[in-house]
């Protein structure tokens, strides 16, 4: 059944912090009925976003036909909502509608959102919120599922969208692929997922694996990255993914042209290469792991000079580079197919034995 | 105030399950009137912890003099107490005394508990519990205060020990030193402090930046390092500890003889040499962080058999290897006086000013 959804964005109307608005919009586009942004109504999703097409921009919820989902629809470091949000929120609860929220700041333990939609009897959904305790012990991973991971130099850089492009691209040329959503947008377009960034740090890893479990069924599984390794704030949730997954082949995600860690520029990134070994030796540790593909993100840049730096950085690291939103992910895709098929990750999951 | 401490160990009573049962009566020994296990009553605490002298070890609270507060004294994986405690926890509580508790399960949580301790108007501490929530940003250290860490080649060795053993052996020596806890016993030990385990995984890094930033008056700061970069359950906890610490210095723990991850026995352990060099890299990442000494912990070994590894450890990597236990933190000392007064580690704070 539809969800219906009205993508909350006011005053974050860009690609860039509307993050979770973008995602579903790109995935989930016949659920998603309009954007809510009353300083950008009678503009398309399109236009604001560079996804969704159509989708209308509207200034407030009466406009939209029997609207089900209001979708908190960015993702703002340290997770607290704008100030002006409350309001909507609340007359969308009084309205009848669920609302869905990735916030670090839960929705469901705000005493007025709580009670509002108690009286209303609507559902608040926070999909950050987890209990989840139990700890990696890495005693069950079979060795017939390969498990690619997309890691990046830093967060925000599409991470996501390059798991969903793989898992779904491999689904269309006919492989039992599957993507493992591990943070709040993920979650929201496939449905299921543990938001890793949300998880008590002794548990994160155990987070992942478990994740890994319950997917490992399938023939690939493409586990969503988060944040990276060189990352000030982040890079907790990087490693204990990384190690909880224990991937045989990494996609690496950047962006082209972005020098300093987003929202902290005093501090500069190191390089491409640097990061990929860093990577490759952290998830190295226990069992072979290695890159098998690049993929970039071009947005900053023209498409001529987009080009011109993958081929430059392809020539450099002799690795397939792919802007899968400007050229498609069908090189990558042979990258994974050809590394799923050579068999060469295939150790036992044990070293031991 | 004395907290007057009785120590619950029951079943567990042995130096690495009742980490926090020693870790006081190591360094709050006065505070510390008795150990409570039925199944060891009669001996003394450094028969069955080594350490601790006479304390007794009682049958039953009723066999101590005015005890003050019940601590749960053993830290076990997962954090779920031993289900025959609860008699006990309830009996002290019913009998006036405070508990304090280092367990992932919250004692306040727990309803049982919590309503007997509401009516009895005691306190049930769980050091554990927090909302930390904000992300390190990297823009407020300062280059006056040396930041050593203690790390290590995996969990219970011995790195809240030595930090203890490094700070208050500087402080005899006249020096401005000052120990960071960011576990569950040096909270209990110091009185402040943050879980470092306990904290959502976005935020580890910014309660370690925290406790740098509450504390970098000091002269030098040695901040207890947790888990290990290789651990397949707790690397998370120890990328994002070292990266809020941004230590200069590395101190390296590790226990002799063991050379598979304690609890997962199924994985082996790297070697010292390449778990020193992850440390290095890791933490070199934005500012020079070398290991400056090694901590050796000689428990499993005879002391002969502890000092030819030492002397060997100590040819092969040319860096000072020390037992604090047996053998005092002296040349430790040594190490770390002379790298906080070479300057060489006083880089600018943020390396673009």
């Amino acid at each position: 059944m539809s969800r219906r959804m009205v993508l909350l964005t006011w005053g974050n109307s860009n690609p860039r912090t509307a993050k979770t608005a973008t995602g579903l919009l790109r995935y989930c586009g016949d659920e998603c009925l309009a954007v809510l942004d009353p300083d950008k109504a009678g503009m398309t999703a399109q236009e604001c976003l560079e996804t969704g097409g159509d989708t209308p921009i509207v200034a407030s919820l009466s406009e939209v036909d029997s609207p089900r989902t209001l979708v908190i629809g960015i993702a703002p470091p340290g997770g607290k909502i704008p100030s002006n949000w409350r309001a909507v929120i609340l007359e969308a609860i009084a309205s009848g509608m669920d609302v869905l929220s990735g916030l670090h700041d839960f929705l469901s333990d705000d005493q007025e959102i709580a009670a509002a939609a108690q009286a209303a009897g609507v559902t608040i959904t926070d999909v950050r919120k987890n209990h989840f305790k139990s700890i990696a012990t890495r005693t069950q991973l079979n060795s017939t599922c390969c498990r690619i991971h997309t890691v990046g130099h830093d967060c925000s850089v599409g991470k996501m969208v390059v798991s969903l492009e793989i898992a779904r691209g491999l689904q269309r040329r006919g492989r039992d692929a599957h993507f493992v959503a591990t943070g709040q947008t993920g979650i929201m377009v496939s449905g299921a997922g543990l938001p890793i960034d949300c998880i008590v740090s002794d548990f994160v890893s155990g987070a992942a694996e478990s994740l890994v479990l319950d997917s490992q069924e399938h023939e690939i599984i493409v586990v969503e990255g988060q944040g990276s390794l060189v990352h000030p704030s982040y890079s907790a949730v990087t490693l204990g993914l990384l190690h909880g997954t224990q991937p045989h082949g990494l996609v690496f995600v950047f962006e082209a042209g972005r020098t300093t860690v987003g929202g902290l520029e005093h501090i500069p990134l190191p390089s491409i290469a640097e990061q990929i070994q860093l990577f490759e030796i952290m998830g190295g540790i226990y069992q072979p792991c290695r890159c098998i593909g690049i993929a970039m993100n071009g947005r900053r840049l023209s498409p001529e000079s987009a080009a011109l730096a993958a081929k430059e950085l392809e020539d450099n690291l002799a690795l397939p580079v792919v802007d899968v939103i400007r050229d498609g992910p069908e090189r990558l895709l042979d990258a994974v197919e050809t590394f799923c098929d050579s068999g060469s990750w295939q150790l036992p999951a044990d070293p031991k034995t």
